[in-house]
C-alpha cells in the first residue's frame, strides 16, 4: 500500500518538532541500578540526510547487561545526546524495532511506515530517535510477522541462520548437533534446520520438566532432544552414528559437556562456540584436533555485522522474515517490560539471567 | 648423469633374485620389545610392474613406537609377507629413504639408482622391499643433501611446511609463535619461517641450559626465544604487540602453557594443534573463540599424505630439498641405530622419548 502513494506525500506522517525523547542512559560502567538513569532531551531537528524513528519494541538481552556492565567486548561510545546537557552518554540496548516517521529530503529508500532496525550500538532503550539513512536497516514488509519477531531477528534468529550457513557446507539430510538447545537461538537453530531439510541432535540439560521441554522442542521440529548425561553414554554413541554423525556443532555451553559433544562430531566437522552458560572453558583433548580433523571456531554476531556489506545483510533478514511469514520460525517465548522507570531497571538486572520467563521486551506506546 | 644412460640399461644394476629381507614385524600390538620380531623372507621376485629397493636410513619415530603399541590411530594392516611364513604381520617404522635396485618393464618414472620415500605404513624397518610404483615417491637428486635429511624429510620437515602453508595467508615480515620449539618440527618450523621471510617467536619450557639452546635456536634463525613463564608475563605481551601479534600458532604442548600462548594470537588468528607433548588437553576461554575469533585446528602429516595428489606432494618435497640443498633447512641432530637386533629393539623401547639425544635413525649397510 505504502508504494502506491504519491512520492513525497511518506516523507513526514506528522509533525517531530517537537518531541522529547526519554532515553535510559548510562554514564559510566557498573551494575546497571547504579549507573542506568533515564534522560530527556529534545529529539534533533529533522535535516536533509536524517531520518525520525519512533520504537515499537526492545528486547533487554544479557549482552545488552553486559555491556552496561563494562564486560562486554563492544562498547558505544559515551557521546552528548542533546543541547540541554552535555554529559557524554550512551543509550542501553542494541536491539530493536522502530517506525519510521519523518524522513530527510536526500534520503533514499526509507519511507514513513517503514520498520527498521537499527545498528548494534545505535542505542534501542529509547523511545524516539534521530539518525542517518545507514544507521538503520529498512525491514521488508510480511503480513505474518509480528513486532516481537522484527524487534527479536538481529541477534538469535541471524546468529542461528550464520552458523548453520557459514562453517561447512550442509546438504539435506545431515545432522547437526548443539547444546543450550532451548535457547533463543538454540530454537531458532532447531526450526531452521526443519525449514532446510536438515536434521538437529539437541541437548538440554536434565530438569524436573524434561519430558514437556523435550515435546515442545520436538513440536519446533527437533529430530533429537537429548540430556547432558545420555550423551555420555556408551548407547548414545552407538544411536548417534546411526542417526549419521553430525558435521557441525553448535555450543553456547562451554565445560565438560561441550566436550563431551565435540566427541560426537564426524571426522573433519567444524565446532562453533557461541555462548558459554557454564563458564567454564572448552577442554580439547589433542586427538580431536589432530587425528580427527575437527576445527573449532567462534561466533559473534556483532563482528558479522560489522564484516558484512548491506546486501549480504538484507538477504539474510529477507528469508529470515519469509519464514516467519509462512511460520516456520516462530515468536520467541517474550514476557512484556512497561516503559516505566522501575519496570525497565528491574527488567535490567534480571536480564543476565536471560529465558527463565522467555526474552524481556519494552514495549513503547 | 643417471638420464644420460641408454634407456632399459638401468632397469636392473644387479641381480636381486636371490635376496633374503631381514624384517623387524609385529603381529600383535604390545610393549615393543615383546610384540616386535625379526622376520626374514625372500624378496619377491620382481614383475614388470615392480621394484625392488634396499633401504639405506630409517628413523624411529614416537608415532612409530605408539603404531607398535595400538596406540595410534593409524595402523597398517597385517600381511602375509612371504611365502615361508604365512604369518600375517606389519612391519615397523613409517619414514625411512630407499635406493631403487631393479625396476620391473612397465614402471614409468624411476630407475635404479633413484632414492625414494615410501607411503605412510609400508614399513620401513626392513633391509629390502619390493612394491609397486605408487607405494614410493622418487626423490629429484640433490647435490648438497645427505641421506639423513632424505630419511627425515617426510614427517617432520613437511609438517612445518603445511602449517606455514595451509592455515592463514602469510606475508614476509608476519609472525609466527610456537611452542616446542626445539623439536624436530619446531626447528624446521624456524628455518622454513626464516627462508620464507617470516618471523617466529619461539617459546621452549625454562631449563639448565637455557642460554645455549635460546643461541643454538637462534642460529637456526629464530627471531625470539622466550619461556613458558617469560610468556605470561605483562611485559611479554606488551614486547609481542611491539613486534607484532602472531597470526599463526603452533602447538605440540597443550595444557595451560598452549592456551597462555593462545592469548597472544592477533584476532582473527589461527591456531594448530600437532603434538600433546604435555598431555594435557587444551583450555579455550569462549572469549578467545566468540570475541577474538580465533580457530582451533589440528594437523596430522599422514592425513595430508592420505588426502593430497602426486603432484602436490612432489611440489612440496622438491621445495624443501632445494632449501636443504642451499644450507636453509638443516641436519637435524641424530644419533646412529645400528641394523642388529638388540640395538634396534632397544632403539625402539627409548624411541618414545623422541630427541633426548637427537633422532634415532637406523642405517642399513
Amino acid at each position: 500500500m505504502i508504494s502506491m502513494r504519491p512520492f513525497g506525500i511518506t516523507r513526514r506522517a506528522y509533525s517531530t518538532s517537537n518531541i522529547t525523547v526519554d532515553a535510559l542512559v548510562y554514564g559510566s560502567y557498573g551494575k546497571p541500578s547504579d549507573v542506568l538513569k533515564w534522560h530527556s532531551y529534545k529529539l534533533p531537528a529533522l535535516t536533509a540526510n536524517t531520518l525520525h524513528v519512533k520504537f515499537l519494541a526492545s528486547p533487554i538481552n544479557p549482552a545488552d547487561v553486559n555491556q552496561v556492565q563494562g564486560a562486554y567486548p563492544f562498547k558505544p561510545p559515551f557521546r552528548s545526546l542533546g543541547d540541554q546537557d552535555s554529559t557524554p552518554y550512551a543509550v542501553g540496548g542494541n536491539e530493536g524495532v522502530a517506525e519510521v516517521i519523518a524522513v530527510g529530503d536526500q534520503v533514499q529508500g526509507i519511507q514513513v511506515g517503514d520498520h527498521v532496525l537499527p545498528n548494534p550500538g545505535f542505542g534501542t532503550w529509547r523511545n524516539f530517535a534521530s539518525g542517518a539513512a545507514n544507521d538503520f536497516q529498512v525491514l521488508p514488509k510480511r503480513k505474518n510477522v509480528s513486532i516481537i519477531q522484527e524487534a527479536t531477528l538481529s541477534v538469535n534468529p541471524c546468529t542461528a541462520y550464520r552458523m548453520l550457513k557459514d562453517f561447512v557446507p550442509l546438504q539435506p539430510g545431515d545432522y547437526v548437533i548443539q547444546n543450550g538447545a532451548n535457547s533463543a537461538v538454540g530454537q531458532s537453530v532447531i526450526q531452521l534446520a526443519k525449514a532446510w531439510g536438515l536434521n538437529t541432535i539437541n541437548v538440554i540439560r536434565d530438569r524436573p520438566n524434561l519430558d514437556e521441554l523435550k515435546q515442545s522442542l520436538e513440536q519446533l521440529g527437533a529430530t533429537h532432544v537429548l540430556t547432558e548425561e545420555m550423551l555420555r553414554s556408551h548407547d548414545t554413541k552407538t544411536l548417534i552414528k546411526q542417526w549419521g554423525s553430525p558435521k557441525l556443532g553448535l555450543n553456547c555451553v562451554g565445560g565438560k559437556a561441550a566436550t563431551e559433544m565435540a566427541r560426537h562430531l564426524k571426522a573433519n566437522g567444524q565446532y562453533v562456540t557461541y555462548g558459554a552458560m557454564a563458564r567454564a572453558p572448552l577442554a580439547l583433548p589433542a586427538s580431536l584436533l589432530i587425528f580427527k580433523n575437527l576445527s573449532f571456531h567462534g561466533f559473534w554476531m556483532t563482528r558479522w555485522t560489522d564484516t558484512h556489506n548491506a546486501q549480504e545483510r538484507a538477504t539474510m533478514v529477507e528469508d529470515l522474515l519469509d519464514l516467519m511469514d509462512q511460520d516456520k520460525l516462530n515468536e520467541v517465548a517474550w514476557t512484556r517490560v512497561n516503559w516505566e522507570a522501575k519496570d525497565v531497571v528491574t527488567a535490567v538486572e534480571q536480564g543476565i539471567q536471560g529465558y527463565g520467563s522467555g526474552k524481556q521486551i519494552i514495549l513503547f506506546d
